[in-house]
C-alpha cells in the first residue's frame, strides 16, 4: 500500500485509462469502441452483419490461483481465459471490461497487473472499455467482447455424428504444474520434474495462449467448438449433450507433452482427459475437411492432434491405442468441489 | 448448505437457466439475444443503427451490503445498480451477464436471490444471457447490455453554458437508512425516525428503482446525463469535467424526502448533495426544453426538480435560496475510503 490516500478515480486513471489517440501505436482503441473508459456506460458498435460474442469469468484469491501469485502473470491469465472463450466462438476480440476488488491499493501490484493485462490485450487489439474497482478480497471479473459475422460463430449444438474429434496443443501440463505447486503425491510419489520442466508446465499453468487465430480460421470448417478449460473429457461431454450425439475418443492419441509422457499411463491418461486449465480448443469437423484443417494448424503454427469421432450414440466411449473400451471415471472441473 | 452435492453445473440449471420457449410469458428472451447461456459466449445481434451500451458493478459483502443481507432485495440491488447506468444513457435493457462467487451452495439463498433478479429483470426485458459461479467470499458481478439508436446516447461530455440542471426523484434516502442501520450519531444524537420513515429509507437503499423510462425518454431532450450513485456533487463534477464547464446548484432546491426535510439543515444538505447510493438521474437541457422535460416527468411518473445551471466557468459553485455562495466540503463516493 505505497499510495494510501490514492482514491478509486485517480487509480483507474493511473492504471487503466490509456492514450486513446489514433496514432497511439501501443494502444489503439478498437474500430468497433464508439466510447470507452468515463461514462456510465461504454458503446459498442458492431458493424453490419456482425454478431457480439460475451464472455464473463471470474477468479477469485485462493481457488483460481495462489494467493501471492505473480501480479503480472495473473494480469495475462485474467485475460486469457476470457480470450479463450471468445476462441472456442471463432469471435475476433473488440474490448473488455475488468471489476477488480483489492484488499489495499498497492500500487507495485497494479502496475505488474496492468502491464500483463495489457500486453496481451494490445496483442489482440482488445480495448478495455470500462470496468469497476472496490476493496475487498482480491477478485477480478472481466466480460469480453468479440466479433463473428452472424451465423458464423463455432457453437457446441452443431457436432454430427461421423464428424473428428480434434484437440489443439497438448494437454495436462497445467495439471501437472498444479501438481508440483501442491507436492502432491502422485501414486505416493513426488513428481520427479526437471527444473525444465517445472517451468514449463508452470508457464501453461500462468500464462495459457487463447488460441484466438485457431477459432478465427476453424469458422467454416469446423462444425462445432468448445474450450477445454475444465477439463477435455467434461467439455467434449457439453457438445455431446447440445448436439445430441455420442463420441469415441482414443485416449493414448491425447497430446501430452514430454514431461507429462513420462508419467504413469494412468496419470498421463487421467490429466490429458480431465486435468483442467487447459485453454485448448477441442473441435470437430467432417472427415473430408482433414485437409483443410491441417492446413489451419500450419497456418496458425497450432499443434492439432485427431482424437476420435463422433458418433449416432450418446456419452463418450473411450477407446485405447488397439482400440479396447475403457472404463475410466471422469469429472469436469467444480469450482464447488476441488479434486 | 441444504445440498451440499449440487454441482455448478446443476447450480446454475437449477437457478439461473430459464424456459426460452417463445410462448414463454415469465421470461421472454429478448429479441436481441441469438444465443443465450450454455455456450462459451452469448451472442447478441444489436439491430441495425444501434450501439450497445454496456456497464459492469462489482458487489462485496461486507463493503457494498451488510453480511446477511436479505438475498432476495440483493438480487433486485445487484440488477439495479447496473441498470441505473444504462438509464443514465438512455439505453434500453437488453441482457446481463452474472458472475457469482458464494462460500457455499445455499439454496434458500440461491431460491431468493435469483427470484429478485429476475423480478426486476423480467419488468425490464432484460435477459440473462451468460455468466459464471465459483466458490469464494460472496461477491456478484453483472454486466449489463442495453441499446440506443447511433449517436443518440446521453453522455457526460455533452452539457452546454446556459443548461438547466434537472435531478429525479429526492436524494439522500439512502445515506439515511446507512445511518440508522448504523446506529449513527448525527450531531451527537440518534436520528429520530418513525418505524414508516425507516422503512422507505431502507426501501430506497435496499431496492433502489432504475430509471430506466426517464433515461430513454429523454433522448433528444436533454443534453447531458449521469448516474448519481456516488453522490449528487462528486457526479456532476464528472460532467463538468468531461463537458470543460462550470456549474451553479441551489442546494436548497435539492429535494429530498419528508424523513431527510425533518433533520437539520447541515445534515439536509450534505446528504442530499452527497449522500451516495442514490440511484437517481442527473441531467442537463437547454431552457427552451422546459416544457418538454416537465412533460417527460409526467409521462413517466417521475418527479423531476431543476437545481441549478451550467456555468461556462470551472467546478460547482453551491448557492442557498437566498443565492448566497456557500462553501462546503464534499467528496464524491469513494470505495477505498468509505466516509
Amino acid at each position: 500500500m505505497s499510495k494510501p490516500a490514492m482514491s478509486e478515480f485517480e487509480l483507474i486513471k493511473r492504471y487503466f485509462v490509456r492514450p486513446t489517440t489514433e496514432d497511439s501505436a501501443t494502444s489503439p482503441m478498437h474500430q468497433g469502441v464508439a466510447l470507452g473508459i468515463g461514462d456510465d456506460c461504454a458503446l459498442l458498435q458492431p458493424a453490419g452483419n456482425m454478431e457480439l460474442a460475451i464472455s464473463t469469468d471470474l477468479l477469485v484469491e485462493g481457488r483460481h490461483f495462489f494467493p501471492g501469485a505473480d501480479p503480472e502473470a495473473l494480469g495475462h491469465k485474467a485475460l486469457a481465459v476470457n480470450l479463450s472463450d471468445l476462441a472456442a466462438m471463432g469471435a475476433t476480440p473488440v474490448g473488455f471490461t475488468l471489476a477488480l476488488a483489492m484488499p489495499v491499493i498497492d500500487t507495485d501490484w497494479l502496475d505488474a497487473f496492468s502491464t500483463g493485462l495489457f500486453a496481451l490485450a494490445d496483442m489482440h487489439g482488445c480495448t478495455l472499455i470500462g470496468g469497476d474497482t472496490t476493496k475487498g478480497p482480491l477478485t477480478i471479473c472481466i466480460t469480453v467482447f468479440g466479433e463473428v459475422a452472424q451465423g458464423s460463430a463455432l457453437r457446441r449444438d452443431k457436432a454430427v455424428p461421423g464428424d473428428d474429434i480434434w484437440v489443439s496443443g497438448s494437454l495436462g501440463d497445467a495439471r501437472l504444474a498444479l501438481a508440483a505447486l501442491r507436492n502432491e503425491l502422485v501414486n505416493g510419489l513426488r513428481l520427479a520434474l526437471s527444473p525444465e520442466q517445472l517451468k514449463q508446465a508452470l508457464h501453461c499453468l500462468h500464462r495459457p495462449t487463447p488460441r484466438l487465430a485457431l477459432g478465427i480460421a476453424l469458422r467454416g470448417a469446423a462444425h462445432a467448438a468448445i474450450d477445454i478449460s475444465d477439463g477435455l473429457g467434461g467439455d467434449l461431454g457439453h457438445i455431446l449433450e447440445r448436439s445430441n450425439c455420442g463420441a469415441t475418443i482414443n485416449i493414448d492419441a491425447l497430446p501430452v507433452g514430454p514431461a507429462l509422457q513420462m508419467q504413469s499411463m494412468a496419470v498421463r491418461r487421467a490429466w490429458s482427459l480431465s486435468g483442467g486449465d487447459d485453454y485448448e480448443l477441442c473441435f470437430t469437423a467432417p472427415p473430408q475437411h482433414r485437409t483443410a484443417i491441417a492446413a489451419v494448424g500450419l497456418s496458425t503454427d497450432t499443434a492439432l492432434s485427431r482424437i476420435g469421432a463422433i458418433t449416432s450414440g450418446t456419452g463418450l466411449k473411450l477407446v485405447d491405442a488397439q482400440g479396447a473400451e475403457l472404463a475410466m471415471p471422469f469429472s469436469s472441473f467444480d469450482h464447488f468441489h476441488i479434486p
